[in-house]
Order: C-alpha cells, then structure tokens, then sequence
C-alpha cells in the first residue's frame, strides 16, 4: 500500500495500538511434533487467541528469510523489498550515534589474525566491551585524514561501528570481510568509477588503524562490511498520524524504530523492565511497539526449551498489557527462528489481532496450526499496520 | 520476486528439488461431490501428505485461467503477467527449431475449407502428420521471398510452424485464424505502422502456400496465430545456481523448459519412461521438472473417470519417486482441467511440498479440500520456486 494513501486516509481517534514483537517467534515441530509455540504452556495468549483473530504473517515473500531489518520494517507498513537499511546505517543508529546525511557507515569487527595475516578468529575471541572501547577510542584519535572526519565507536565485544564524514563519498565498495576464517582480510575495492577515492580513503583509514591494533593479542585486524549511508523513508509517526513510541532493550531495534521515526524511550534490559516502560509511559502515546528479544535468542542458539520457556515467560506477563486495555493488541513476530534450524527462518509467523471488531473462530489458542485456519489468513507483513490501523478506527473509508 | 534479488540471495548446497507437475490436475466436484483427485485412490500421496505442507497454488491470478505456457513460466518462479511467450515461439521451440533473435513464429493449422472458402473443418480432418510433413516441405521450397527465408515445419497432425527470417519484422499483425468455422480465413492487417510491410510479407507468404495446396482435399487451407519473436527471460539454471533438468514427453512443455533454461532430457513417451529417465539422470542435476500429461488430457476431453484412473495410475509409481529421496519433493499442476467443465479452468491447484522444514498438520490426505486449510495457504505459483529453494536450504538471509 502506498503510504501517501495512507497519510490521506489516517484519521485522529483516542485508541491505542499496542504491537507486541516476540522476535522469531514462528517455530517448527521437534520431537513430540510440536512448535515451540505449541508446546509452551502459554494459557494467557491461549485465552486472548480464543477472543482474537488468528492468522500467519509472511515477513518479505515465500520462502524468503529476512534479516531483522526487514522483518520488523514490514511490520511497521514498509515494503521490505523497496526500503532496505544497510547494516553500517543500522548498526549506528543502534548505538544512538546521529547519522548525518552523506555519512557513510559500516559495521565493523575485530578479529585475530595468524603471523600470515589469515584471519584464525572472525569475532576476536569476543573481547570484553571495554576492551572494544578503549581499542576504539585509540583508533579514532589516531586516524587523520585530510578533509575528513572518521568516527570509530564501541558496540558490543568486538562490534564496532566505522563512520566516516566529508565529501562525495560513495557506498559502492566492497567490504572488507571475507566472511571465512584462514585469508585475510580483502582490500576494498570500488565497485562503479565514482567510488576510486572513497576505496583509496578506507583502505587508508583500514592502515591507519592496523598500526594502532597490530600488536594486539586477539584484537589485532579488523573486517569492515554493510557500507550504507542514513536511509531515507516516510516518517511512521507521520504517516499514520500518531504519537509512535518504541521500547525495546537491544540496540538494533532501537535503531529500527529511530530510522523509521519512533520515539525511542529509554528502559532497562528485561522485558519486565519494559513493560514497566510501557506502563508509566501508557498516556502519552497512541502506538506502542514493544519488543521481546529472548524468543529468538534461544530460536538461533537451536535451544528449544528455553525458546518454550521464554515463550511461557511472556505469558505470565501478557495480563499487565491487556490490564492497559489496548484498543487494538497484536502479538506477533518479525520472523520465525525455528530451534531445529539454529536461526531465521522463512516460515510464516503466527499473529494473533484482538480489537472489538474482530470476527472470532473455533481457535483452541495461540499456535502454528491454530494461526495457519485463523480468520486473517497468511497476509504479508507489510499488510499488518493498515488492519491494525483499521481496527483502532483511525483509517477512513477509500474513495467515494 | 525480483529474479536478481533471488541470484544474490542463492547458495549451493548438496539438496536436490524434485518438482512434479500433472498437468491440469485440479477439479471440480462431480457427482459424488468429489473432485477427480478426491475420488481416485491414492494411498501414496495421501501418506506422503500426511507428512507434508500443502497449500492451493493460484497460477497467474485470481479467476484467470492459464494457458499451458504462463502455468508452467509461473511454477518456474517467473511472473506470468511480466514474462509471456507467444504460440508461434514456443510451438517452434518445442520442435525444437532453434529460433535466432528477431525470427517471427507462427503457429499454423492446416484447415478444410468449402467451395466458397469458408473454413469446415479448423483441423483439416486432423490429417495424419505423414500427410503434415509432406504438405510443409512442399510449401517450403514452394515459397519465394526476395530477402526472407521462410521455414515450414509439421508438428503433429494438422499443426505446423511458419518461421520468416530477414530484416525488419514486426509481431504487430493480426492472425488469420478466425477461431470459428463458417467464415474464411482472415486477411492479415498490420497493427502498428511499423507493421506494414511485414503483414503484406505475410499475405504473399499464405497466397504462396496456397497455390500449393488448394487441390489437396481436406488440408485445402491454412490459418495462422501467436505472432512471437524469440522470448527472452533471466535463465533458470543461473538464476538459481543450480544444474537443472526437464523431463517431458510433450514437445511444448519440452519447448518451455527450453526456453527458460533447463536441460532437456531425452525420454520416451510414458510416465514410466520419465521416471526411468529420472532415475538415470538423478545424480547429474540439482532441480528436476517432471510433466505428467494425461490428466490435463483427460480433462479436457471431459473424462472424469479417465483423469481419475491416471491419478491412481501416476500414485502407483510415488514410491518411485521418493525412494529417490529427494530433499524437497513437490506435487502440483499448472491450472485445474476439471472434468465437468472439460478445458482448463482458473480454480487454484492443489499443491503438496515434502521436506525436512515442514510444519505438518492434521491433513487426511491429498484432495482439494484439505489443500485448502493447508499450511502453505493459497500462495501464487510464481513463489512456489523460493519456497522450495528454501526448503532445499539453497536461499541465504534477505536484509541485516
């Protein structure tokens, strides 16, 4: 749908949507032919499911498995094959570094190289966070060169984030990971004409830098990939007419909804801690999106009782957020990270969508199965936020 | 699904897809209430249903009934509306006459007509191709055009393929085929101004063939349609990184196969034959394309009982195929032919996928109604192709 529609049918009411994300919440059967879903005693979201609209999300197309930024920008309305966010873009808006037009970002690891200068370890033996902060901090003062600035900042163990300001830049390089342990790290290269001196400048920047790390123990090289500049796309909160708020603990989620122009609130680490954001921040917000981290953690780590476990986590907490009487409730997630897969999958997601205006089904609860009979069908997650919008009554009717 | 999105995104792996597609196999309820496929006996593929996602596929869209071309393009993952073939191009490929860019097709019928050149017979009687192979190679060296080489070649009874090679062609001009009988074949009008030499080109052409011919006694005329110059289309095997294979007894679905970029296999002209090939040929190729013809021929000859004993038939030979072991397994059509409506028919078609990554549910067995609350949902046939290659673990991750 395209979002200018969108931004001439939105409409003001008093409700409130709240999106509640279990990352990679779609599973798969294991040994006792259950998802993880379905064998996770969840009776809070079994009750809701049997008062909802049940259906299947399909994040990018069939058979596609997305990354998280696609996955969760389809949630928020955007076609996730016509706006992409580079991984440098997003990894920077991550950690909360303000990304101004024409800066030219990559995500970036330290990693341990051999006397040969092949990579042995791509993740540098995940070094401590301070030990990634004081290489950084290092680094970024070391580097010069003329007519730029070059910003070098600490995510998390050996992430760091390559910022990089001044004139006709070009994102059109290669990336310097190899993605492999036993070579070492490539030269960048240009990939169309207008790119020759961004590629000269980082590979300086990439020499620069190695003199200041070489001796190192682990963190002795560094890979460079997801050259991106600060995407551009239509402004949620605008677009839909509200006041958008996100809460979520990790870093790239809170770059998400920053990009795509929520208003990231600050919280704690645990889900507890968010939904304790969410309520003392209940009032002053028309949509809330509320991410839950843990379901895909232990999806990707192919630990299927602690998925389920998380899963039944969650539901002990689900009667705080009906207590809030959301106008419209949506559990879902952006992706299905299966435990038997150990990562993302392109399986459809279970959806659950309760609101007054709602058709109801024999669901027996919130499932794989019960999802793939619900009333919604399998839809396109890109669909999601105009039924929602729908049903909190803040769309109006399309054409005469 | 952008076809160079799907490059990107392929990955080589070990698995091997095995698609198999009756033609036509979709229906309609008969007397009993049941479709062909409901009522036949099909202990096998209801087992392996049992044990499998299943969906409907809708081939180009919604209330469109698909000629054999577009359903086929679409289970290939190409968009039938974007990617069309012509009659005459894929009639001359599946004779395999090797087409040259700007080549214009025809696909041509010899016809019976009265004394007053209205046609009475729009297939000549189905004279026997002997007779077909004999008439085209007279009109052939018959036929003189100052600059143009002109290629006749017999199909299978009535039907052959006209070819004009030279100079400046235009696939712009009407048919001479009126589709009906009562009335004469059609002058041949240009539809564009580019077009007009090239239609009068044609007119000279059929006047030729028809001094030829007009003493013969039932093939006393000729009509012609499907007006194509060579399709080009992104190759299937590049595409998806694979090494595949079709194995077809018909010329068109050979044709087809052909022209997107299989390898077509030498094989006789029984379902029996293709399995044997396959079985030969299992270890040289990723991808097969297997075509069953007869119950797309039984279909539409309105022979419910005839389409239903070729679905026990061809359910009778499934152990062959699984025993192969293939790591996706895929039964579908390219449309519905029900028997009660004795033609092709838009109704979605059932579609049943076998692999590791399925999420099962309680299905009774392989039928139109238990497609329809199937798993997969109703997807449409252009996406069957990334949710195999899924499956087969042969798509990396879309987005960061």
């Amino acid at each position: 749908m395209d979002l200018n529609i969108i931004k001439q049918l939105s409409q003001q009411s008093n409700s409130k949507i709240l999106l509640c994300v279990l990352d990679g919440l779609g599973g798969l059967p294991a040994l006792k032919g259950r998802t993880e879903l379905e064998d996770a005693s969840t009776p809070n979201l079994d009750n809701l499911a049997r008062n909802s609209d049940l259906g299947l999300s399909v994040p990018v197309e069939h058979g596609i498995t997305p990354g998280s930024g696609p996955g969760h920008l389809a949630l928020f309305g955007y076609d996730p094959l016509l706006y992409q966010i580079g991984r440098g873009a997003l990894e920077a808006t991550g950690i909360e570094f303000e990304l101004q037009d024409n800066d030219l970002a990559a995500r970036g690891n330290f990693c341990t190289v051999d006397d040969d200068g092949n990579i042995i370890d791509r993740r540098a033996g995940r070094i401590p966070t301070e030990t990634c902060s004081v290489l950084t901090k290092k680094i970024e003062s070391a580097i010069n060169i003329e007519g730029y600035k070059v910003f070098i900042k600490p995510v998390k163990e050996h992430r760091f984030v390559l910022v990089i300001r001044g004139d006709s830049l070009s994102d059109q390089i290669s990336e310097s990971d190899p993605q492999m342990t036993g070579v070492p790290p490539k030269v960048v290269l240009p990939l169309i004409d207008d790119a020759v001196n961004t590629a000269e400048l980082v590979n300086s920047v990439i020499m620069q830098a190695l003199a200041v790390i070489n001796n190192e123990g682990q963190a002795n090289s560094l890979t460079l990939r997801g050259w991106s500049f600060k995407p551009t796309m239509p402004h949620f909160a605008d677009t839909w007419g509200i006041r958008a708020a996100a809460i979520a603990a990790y870093p790239m989620y809170r770059g998400l909804a920053s990009i795509v122009g929520m208003d990231v609130l600050n919280t704690g680490l645990t889900i507890d801690d968010e939904i304790e954001t969410l309520e003392k921040n209940w009032q002053d917000y028309d949509f809330f999106f509320l991410h839950y981290k843990k379901t895909d953690t232990y999806g990707e780590d192919g630990n299927f009782s602690a998925k389920k476990s998380a899963i039944e986590y969650y539901d002990k907490l689900v009667p705080k957020l009906t207590a809030l009487k959301p106008d419209v409730l949506i559990f879902t997630g952006d992706h299905s990270s299966p435990a038997v897969m150990a990562g993302h999958s392109w399986h459809p997601v279970p959806l659950m969508l309760s609101s007054p205006y709602i058709r109801k089904n024999n669901h027996s609860g919130f499932s794989e199965k019960d999802c793939s009979k619900g009333n919604i069908g399998t839809i396109y997650a890109k669909n999601l936020m105009t039924l929602s919008f729908a049903h909190a009554g803040r769309l109006k009717k399309y054409g005469a």
